[in-house]
């Protein structure tokens, strides 16, 4: 079987999962193409060298750029913060190594413009690029995308989204990079709103055109870990509400205050025939109502997401026995693999990255004016 | 014990519900005053005749003008459409009646304010006025603003409450005059996006004071009865976020079209000690998260909130012993008829149904305009 | 309209409940005959006095036997312990008058016996009796029914149904007649188990007809009100598995020590093409799977039966406006006013009572000798 | 670092999640020992070799024999039907390697005492054998075990558990030597119900001592693959009632016939002080009722167990992001090398497995002669 070579930057929380994917889809996906985790590449040698043997990574290298000079690295899988992406995504592809870059894209529209014009070069040489929203792999998330391009919903009238979680409900909790927006960009908005912006959109099939939006610090000021303490200039929350290109009302909510919610991604779709509704806390479950059942047993059904028929489920356990976060970053490594092997063009693009990093900028400019926002692009 | 007689108008949904509440408020409540049923008023004699026997109410008159005359009505109950309001309670309070006049208060702030008005002038005399917000009297409502003000959420931060219903999700459901803006005001934005404005005020003890909206109306168009269309010219759903004046940030959202939810009236609070959530189609419950517990024991409470202890509770049967929705106009009773008794503000008062209005106000203009709306008086 | 005249003896819980019912079923359900709340019947003619003043009821009496001599009462709502039931009971039917008895049946199986037998004589006169299992009407339980009966499960295989309260979980908590098997018969099984033994038959359409079982006691002396301790000589928990005359398995569990369960009757079926779920703790809920339906998107749907197609839902609010614990009494009633007016036979009847109290008679007996017992009768 | 050399025999569903837990117990654990996949045993050379390129074994043998005499393998991992365990197990400890064996540990009390005595005699040199209850380590039954042993709990009074799944529920499923009692012993009993048996008295750390027991056949006949039908001489479902030496009652049932319910181990625990309650179907949850909370704010808990202070759940992912299935296997082979890097005792030993053999033992006989049994040795 061929093989494709794995330099991966960056060995941190998104490493370790990224790791058990390359580990782990061989035996259950079977992929076209065999993935071998060649390099990890880390600034400190004795750091990277300790994850590697943990993470069984084969070598290690100091310098990312010197995966884009090995023969033994065809693809370049991106770990790293957001202010790190560009100038390496691009390097890789410009090198002709496929790329899988952790979300959101980039800080900025404009880097992520840059990278999106340089995986438009790279795909006509085809060297494939691909942006690492995992959670559209969620079994339940992507067979809600399923049921409404089935037209089990029939028109998508409206959705709400939260992304909650709690980890700074905690006034004391100490100060870091993230809470500063010259190196996060910004808070909870890029941080788990990316990944609400873009799972409604791949859900519905449509994109959000303009926003109304709230951002909000309630802690702003946070002590740091050696003393003192740090200007949080970030969000803590974002709100939002907006409008989709297929005429559907919106409301998006992204907090990292919010008590005793961990993990919380929740999403709701109505439809003129039926209605989704999901929680990551809970992700081996949707919950469908089909308008058409008769009123005597209508009913949200509560559908567990784990038989043959459902997307993902299949390649693991039997019916009933749950899958896990992880996973997510399995199936997305298996469905790059097979885009690589098959000439196809991996999704989410590196161009859908760029359109939320478009709507990203449109909430943080009209929680300034105060005013509707149109997103870029989507005139 | 001294009565109080009771004289009221309209007999439709509502007036069901409060006959109900004046029948069971003694049994169970045994108020200082004890109501009588005395006089129901209705245009059509043989209808509020048939009502009156149904319902238990001792006479019929077919002007509610005539109830202001009669000396066995001491309070007149409002239960009719919002457009008729105004004009009922206003001359009722001027004639010295107390009054309880349903919700919204008015379908305009003018309206609103001049029954504000005239409450505060009968006030002097004596003469109270309620305005019937019948949700802030579910038991977990209750209990829910009982720990914010008791400080167990500490400081509020965020509020997302939503109001969801579906009978007009089928594009077939009949044209009434609840499509049409000159009768009703609004759409699903006064209907029921008054009762989750009124909610998340009463539970923070806090006011919204700006807003961002957005309505949206998805079935333009609706069949007659009796044939031909009628034009819709009210919102099937109202998004809305805004700010309070406690520096929290909430978002609202009211839909009659949202496929499978029934009644799901949701209010989530977070605070910076804790959390609440609850829905209406679960009225019996809370769920509670105190930031202060163990991790290793950490998590939302499902309080069934039928003790002794709970608000209303106690006064109807052991605990785990269910209530329901009426439960709720039998509780607003019997604080009415406290107050009244004891020469107390009851609450809401027609004031806060006024701010009510004027929260709508603003969601209605911010629409038009697509900007941030500041709530009138609210500086 | 005619009217019934109603003599009510007892007025604790049930006696607030049966007040409850006969106060409220005309408004809502219409009945063909009236109900008029006639007389209350209580030892002391003061706490009477206060209670009829409270509940309604036109006249007290402290002798039930004169309710028998009295023409204004047709019938007698027996809402007292359980050892007073035959006596009552059979006097009354002996008197002509229609009965309403509370559940338990009574307290044996001899008496419970000479009651169906009382009964039997009365009806060849067209007077009507019905034992208080009030469960059965709860609008989910009247649709499960409805549903197995429809042959929407198949043929039914399994059940599993528990009664959890916590009031006696707290070793503390004080002695009362309750546990002394001289008055109250039995503790959990006679008091909470004869719902699930009737809920169960009733759903199912089934009769156990054999059972294993254990009875525990884990707290066996309780302190006295007024000093001292007192002996248990009930059961704080029973525990059963049975056969159904219609080839199914069942488990039965009842207890008044499961902390943190207020009021949780649960009920589960399985049958060959689909399966139920209930918990009174959300009573207004049903959960339904059809195992008809595509692997997709089949699960358990929660139906909120609260529909104008739902047994009794109809008659109250709209759709999603929950019901309560004390709307069972009122169906009850209903129910049982049409079966006088219309000559019919009310379920359940007093040989449905005598039927659970023989299966309760097993569960005691084959806890005492550890081996299978027959239900008396159902060979 | 030391290794350890792993043989497994058997490579169908159990072999593929043995297989995922060598894998990645290293990253994620970093035992004392590492696991080496060294040589996968499978009687057909085609397709275990077939398997072992799958799942990542090094070398493949076709007798699992072999397996004793490789220097490279130090730890038999068994994963074949039950009936070959006794067989396999026992030769492996004689020789000296350590043992994983799958459960049920045997088909029969006397294989599995001949293989309890086999680890007895190999503990004497040091060699190690566990029985792979698997679902002792999921987090959340971790935390059940460790909450009911600090105390929480107080007094453990009333155990439901039941494992319910419906891959039967279909007359037409297909008959396999599953339905054969001469080769799998049982059906739903020592399939599933073995589980339960293991995780209530793991959970509560009591034993039970004896059981009234009930066995139902719903589909007689199945048809056979090739054509005709086979006769089922196994239980569909498995219902009993006992006692605990800690003076507990509980309730278990097992079933493969209950519709819509995928893989629902479902097991309540209620104390003197508190109660618990679990449901496979959502693993990552325990739900935790504190009876000393205030009435006021008591409820139910709902724990993610996803916490650095959870049992396992601090090794993988923050917290709220879930854990499936596969990572009970993990963890086991985790605390595995660990009790064999330390010299101590892994845990559910062989013993353990031969006493959940008399318990299956003993709700057979019940079954059959309808009287209460004592199970085997634990007077």
């Amino acid at each position: 079987m061929t093989t494709v070579g794995v330099g991966m930057v960056g060995h941190a929380f998104m490493g370790r999962a990224h790791s058990q994917a390359w580990r782990n889809v061989g035996p259950f996906f079977g992929p076209p193409l065999s993935p071998v985790m060649a390099v990890l590449a880390g600034r400190s040698a004795e750091r990277a060298g300790a994850a590697a043997r943990a993470l069984g990574w084969a070598a290690v290298e100091t310098d990312w750029k010197e995966l884009l000079r090995r023969d033994d690295v065809d693809l370049v899988d991106i770990c790293t913060p957001g202010d790190s992406h560009a100038e390496i995504a691009v390097a890789a592809l410009d090198a002709g190594k496929h790329v899988l870059c952790e979300k959101p894209l980039a800080n900025t529209v404009a880097e992520a413009a840059a990278m999106a014009d340089a995986a438009e070069r790279a795909r006509a040489r085809g060297v494939r690029a691909m942006v690492g929203f995992n959670y559209r792999r969620v079994p339940a998330i992507a067979l809600a995308r399923r049921l409404v391009a089935d037209g089990r919903l029939g028109a998508v009238r409206q959705v709400r989204a939260q992304y909650l979680q709690d980890w700074l409900a905690d006034a004391d909790a100490p100060y870091t990079w993230r809470m500063d927006r010259d190196r996060a960009g910004s808070g909870a908005l890029g941080d788990i709103g990316a990944h609400i912006i873009d799972t409604v959109q791949h859900v519905t099939g449509q994109r959000i055109t303009g926003v109304s939006s709230l951002l909000g610090t309630f802690v702003p000021e946070r002590p740091r870990p050696g003393g003192g303490t740090g200007r949080v200039t970030v969000d803590d929350a974002a709100l939002f509400i907006g409008r989709t290109d297929g005429g559907a009302l919106a409301s998006f909510e992204a907090t990292r205050v919010a008590a005793g919610r961990k993990n919380a991604l929740r999403v709701e779709v109505n439809g003129s025939d039926g209605s989704l509704a999901f929680d990551l806390e809970s992700l081996n479950e949707l919950w469908f109502h089909d308008r058409a059942e008769d009123a005597e047993t209508a009913g949200f059904r509560r559908i567990l997401v784990t038989e043959p028929v459902h997307p993902y489920a299949g390649k693991w356990w039997p019916p009933g026995h749950l899958l896990g976060y992880e996973h997510t970053f399995t199936h997305q490594a298996a469905d790059l693999l097979t885009a690589i092997a098959e000439g196809g063009d991996p999704s989410p693009s590196f161009a859908d990255g760029l359109q939320v990093q478009r709507v990203l900028a449109a909430v943080q400019a009209g929680a300034e004016s105060g005013a509707w926002t149109d997103v870029e692009g989507s005139a």
